[in-house]
């Protein structure tokens, strides 16, 4: 399998995987849930990156379209596979696990957050992924992990911790978060990760010669 | 020493300690169990890696034979040696530290995420030890170390978290898990195995003209 | 975007990101508010060393001037930048997130800790990102952050954990550092800093012809 | 400086600052004293791996020495910084932070805990530090520190968690482990150490050409 299928297949699996383990984690894991989160988003990536780079969240996918590194018709077919992935994960997961309650959120709070946080998320992809000044490093998985185990142990209190609308929407179908606030797990990091890709624009010019 | 016995001796080795600091953390950490168990895997990865791959685990040898990296007299020698290190670990344990009681289980969930877990541990291990695409990288032991981690958080309390028949071997004789449901930790984790080695085969056409 | 402005731009946006951050893990991440801070500290180091050398603290600027790394001129742009996205950080945490209470703190054990653990800080950063032995190195962002994972964890207790000028200043607009302590907090971390540089340069004559 | 005055003294202010970072992490990191004390380790060893070796223990500079990576003078010259520097950073802290009160152990479970996580920990090191396999990789620090991040958590509560006969001479002089069971602090942790070099010359016979 080579080019745009086999990327789809790669992002969809992950995905898969992903909110799967998401849900079983906030499930079983308590306290030490966004670490086993992280964890798990760090795995994948490092899986995942030499395929498809690993974006398993369309608010990469847009910064990276944004940034110059993707194409509009695999920035459509990478989101659709998140989607997809992330809707088996969690059904698969409901199968088999307790489902979830909605977190109760308050909107202003929990917007500034997912887009913060989100922001973090795909200025460090872009960053460590695809700037040539890091070509053939080790710690991009690290990294990337990294931001959500931070990000949930900061902010998962104020919005629940989505910084992602794949996750937002497997997590929806699950229980853990609520159909009403879908708008806010969908817009808020969209507008971080594009924020962040047009920062990554300003800040590394040397590097919208070459996309990887 | 050279060859498949450098490498069963190896393994051998690696598994002893690994199990015997399972069923120390297992008993000693509380809380943080998984994250003792998760690091005692990436550490003894990179000890070992340049040596025999460092499997330490029955499924795992499964999808490098599958994925076309090991031959069958070394998926034979690899699996004896992780089952004879397993079980002296678990002896060694039982002298100086206290017995376990082994854990209930549901069988479906149990089973479903032994399965999902080893699949994600093997096929993290296959893309990042064995795909050419990730030749000399410094993180296949902290990735396969943190599948670990993230598994026992996320599904400790649903299956006990083995992911590997040689170490659930040892938890039955150190007596953290029952032998009754050894069918389930044995078989499981080599579905999930397998599964991940197809999913490679899938989706790494380049990389199976060349083994490491 | 070239040059000292580039690079102040970077540090500025780093420091914002990083002291809201900061202030969203002391309010929401309880026990594991050290991890917390200490990886977003690493995922900023990996995403910005490759712009401006991700100092984020005037203590890590001040002891890359003793070492030789960072001229007079770029020591006063990183410093104002770093104050400036500190302050920009604390003020845009209070206006989504509560405010804190100044920590309480003795002076001498403070003092003595802000100081051994800032050169920790700085001795890792100059070794890691600065030393030709190391050079195309994938580890200085998991050293550098995780010196404030050990450092917070350690003695944050006893001084609240600063190790950092710009993030104290930060830390006293949002609430949870006492002005009338801000001395302690900028000159034990700048003393701590300024040692470390001249173990550096003690230790490693070798790497004092070229500077990073 | 060079040649060994300048590892003497590297190692003797890297040992100096583990010490004092050992005891502000017991005294104040609670459960999470495990992570600080080995993300210390890591971060020094990722500071001073390029100057000294960054051995930091006895047990470890014993284990180089008969794996044939470390000469007998440099040996005896390690040791002694080691110690020194132990017993600085236990004096400083005791200047500043409340003395301890010495653990309780049984001396057999003790005795094997210390020995096999010291194996262990020496194991890794000669692998990942020493075997031209491994020559440039960036995981060392992370594999050496997380050995005892592992090993603390597993087996803190059987022994006290020393595997290293420099950092137990400082615990002594601040008072958390006792001065009655210094032999067991020693012997156990050399005893495993020596056995970790034998395990490494019979299994890596193609590295014992060349020394590092």
């Amino acid at each position: 399998m080579t080019g745009t299928a086999r990327n789809a297949v790669a992002e969809a699996l992950a995905t898969f995987l992903f909110v799967f383990m998401i849900i079983a984690a906030v499930n079983g894991a308590g306290d030490f849930a966004p670490l086993a989160i992280g964890f798990t988003l760090m795995v994948l990536v490092y899986a995942t990156g030499h395929i498809s780079g690993a974006h398993l969240n369309p608010a990469v996918s847009l910064g990276a379209l944004i940034r110059g590194a993707l194409g509009v018709g695999d920035f459509i077919a990478y989101v659709v596979a998140q989607l997809v992935g992330a809707a088996l994960g969690a059904l698969a997961s409901k199968a088999f696990l307790p489902a979830g309650t909605p977190v109760e959120i308050e909107t202003a709070p929990a917007f500034i957050v997912e887009l913060v946080v989100t922001f973090v998320l795909v200025y460090v992809v872009l960053n460590v992924a695809t700037s040539k000044d890091n070509d053939g490093n080790s710690f991009y998985g690290l990294a990337i992990g990294s931001v959500v185990v931070a990000g949930a142990f900061a902010v998962g209190g104020v919005s629940g911790g989505g910084f992602n609308p794949a996750v937002a929407f497997g997590l929806a179908i699950s229980g853990q978060f609520g159909w009403a606030n879908m708008w806010l797990y969908v817009l808020a990091p969209l507008v971080g990760g594009a924020l962040a890709a047009l920062a990554f624009r300003l800040l590394n010019t040397h590097d919208l010669e070459k996309a990887k």
